[in-house]
């Protein structure tokens, strides 16, 4: 059964006249198309017995086409009501419906609105983003491809990255060399901002790449990730640059030894929680727990958030096909800030990371 | 009055309780302080008579208060409820708000149900969504100058680009030179994927950069803009390889034409409509009217997909300070695609561009 026939099964159960589908990354995943409309209304109508239909800004409409999507694709022209247009297109399906179900977690408030201004007689209790979520949540093995490529890529950018560390660059500097060089191999899009802290820079888990100059003797903090065909890589190394402080030294090995320990114990059968639960104890047992601010790691796929999010609390299952983040970090302001981080697939009996980037710490410059 | 204060004032003349600030650019707009903190929760809490308070990840807290934001900051671990947080920060302020204004053009449908549980006696029939568009519409001197020097940047990345295009070249090739240049000088963030579009390749809009290569006697399209301070450029030109072909060259001149007649005539009073039309005239009459199919052009600021929107039926009257893209583009399916794109304010007396590339034919290669 295609992805598509499985939403199409999910309104029949769910006695949907249809559902609403609006997050640009569910249409990705269910047709291969992707566009971020921004402020323009894109939406994949899916009915329960009929063929589903497509209402895009017209200038998306034959890139719609071009990726196979076989069914009708509808376009509006921007000076255009797209909210009429819509209601004619599924009145011409089901005259008066009664049952719609959205992405809840992706609508907002005001396109609510608009669908209740179109559809004054139906209700909108029915969510379908969990059902989406589940569907996402296991990947095939066509995903877990993509996602090794993904990694690969994300592996050839520490390799660019650490060779142009030295002091006196800045983290600019180190960013623009390896972006480069991945450009220049055809991968456009990062997955996220590529993030170099040097120092006690590092310590700030949410700072930015900038203009700071690295400098001898301490440690340099790599997190990036590439996108391909759709799907992304996501990992995080962190280097020496001469010699660091043994507190530094210190830090570094209670990190990896954190992260080593939790991708050792990821296997099915075990919870995201006492995943989580394995790095923090180590961590807190050296002394660093206050210096541990976030989860062991996030699910992630066609993005860097999706699910198992790997924390306390969520008593999750991991199955076969899960994938996620082990990237425990140690964050001590004005001294040095530690992350080291492989996404993974859960596998039959362990799991496997996308990325290969020794963990051992690595000197450079 | 400060912008917050603005907020304020609104809260009080609408009789609310407080305002519940979601969209992570009215944030920004508001505080200096930008994060996108994906599926996690980032709120600006308004109220008319007191202080307001921000409520983020824990991770985050440090670089709001960085920022200089000097009221209360409160932050949650991941395994954290951050919705029971939210209602007892707030319950210390308001005992049992009974009227909360929400940014519905931001805020997702899941998210107002979580709202809902935490407030059960409240009403959110209030939208200050339109109040925060009006007060974002005109951009004040200071922000003019941010577009200004995100307008220098997406100069110097034409000359960057412009020089790396020759025949046998890859549309992403120029795209990674022009963006190596930029970060080379800390220009690190694009404004939206940088568009390189060689011969027919750009007769797609909403097509991407890719590896087609460039060939001799053809258009090559570039659509680019960077982030400065978080105010964004964004700008097209359309530049010749060799000899293009005499219908190649007329598209160019009538899309020339149209650009300039529309720049010319922005200035205060007239509408946004009238706008459009000038340059949809100039498009039709010469024979290609069917191949222009999108706005003229868009708001942009700290986004480039702002109001004033310039489009047919739009009757808004354009005042000094709105800042929008004119930008008519005449796409023909196998043969050439032609946009030319400059931002602009409108000024006293007529409007000022961002971007100062001739937008006379250049050949380059």
């Amino acid at each position: 059964m295609s992805k598509l026939q499985e939403i199409q099964k999910w309104t029949a159960e769910n006695h949907a006249d249809f559902a609403y589908i609006s997050n640009p990354k569910t249409i990705q995943y269910l047709t291969g198309f992707y566009s971020d409309p921004i402020e323009r209304v894109l939406a994949l109508i899916v009915f329960p017995d009929q063929d589903p239909f497509m209402f895009a800004p017209a200038l998306e409409v034959e890139a719609i086409k071009d990726t196979g999507f076989t069914y009708p694709v509808y376009g509006y022209l921007d000076h255009e009501n797209p909210w009429k247009m819509i209601a004619t297109d599924v009145q011409k399906r089901v005259a008066s419906p009664k049952n719609i179900a959205l992405e809840k977690s992706q609508l907002t408030v005001e396109r609510l609105e608009f669908l209740r201004e179109i559809f004054p007689s139906a209700a909108f209790n029915l969510d379908i983003t969990d059902f989406i979520t589940q569907l996402r949540l296991i990947k095939s093995d066509d995903e877990i491809k993509e996602l090794e490529i993904a990694g690969k890529w994300a592996d050839f950018a520490f390799e660019k990255g650490f060779a142009a560390v030295k002091a006196g660059v800045t983290e600019g500097q180190v960013a623009a060399e390896l972006q480069y060089a991945l450009m220049q191999n055809g991968i456009m899009e990062m997955s996220f901002a590529t993030l170099i802290q040097a120092g006690a820079h590092a310590a700030e888990p949410h700072g930015a790449t900038n203009a700071t100059k690295i400098e001898n003797n301490e440690l340099v903090l790599f997190d990036l990730g590439t996108v391909w065909n759709g799907y992304i890589s996501d990992a995080s190394r962190t280097v020496a640059v001469g010699k660091p402080t043994d507190k530094q030294l210190d830090i570094y090995k209670v990190c990896l030894e954190a992260q080593l320990a939790a991708q050792d114990a990821a296997k099915p059968g075990i919870t995201a929680a006492s995943l989580d639960k394995i790095a923090r104890d180590i961590i807190e047992k050296a002394g660093y727990g206050e210096y541990f601010i976030h989860r062991l790691g996030h699910g992630m796929g066609m993005s860097e958030h999706e699910f198992p999010s790997i924390m306390e609390g969520n008593d999750m299952i991991l199955k076969p096909g899960m994938c996620f983040s082990i990237e425990p970090g140690i964050y001590i302001p004005n001294v040095a800030g530690v992350r080291i981080e492989d996404c993974v697939h859960i596998t039959d009996d362990g799991c496997a990371p996308f990325t290969h980037t020794s963990k051992e710490l690595t000197y450079v410059g």
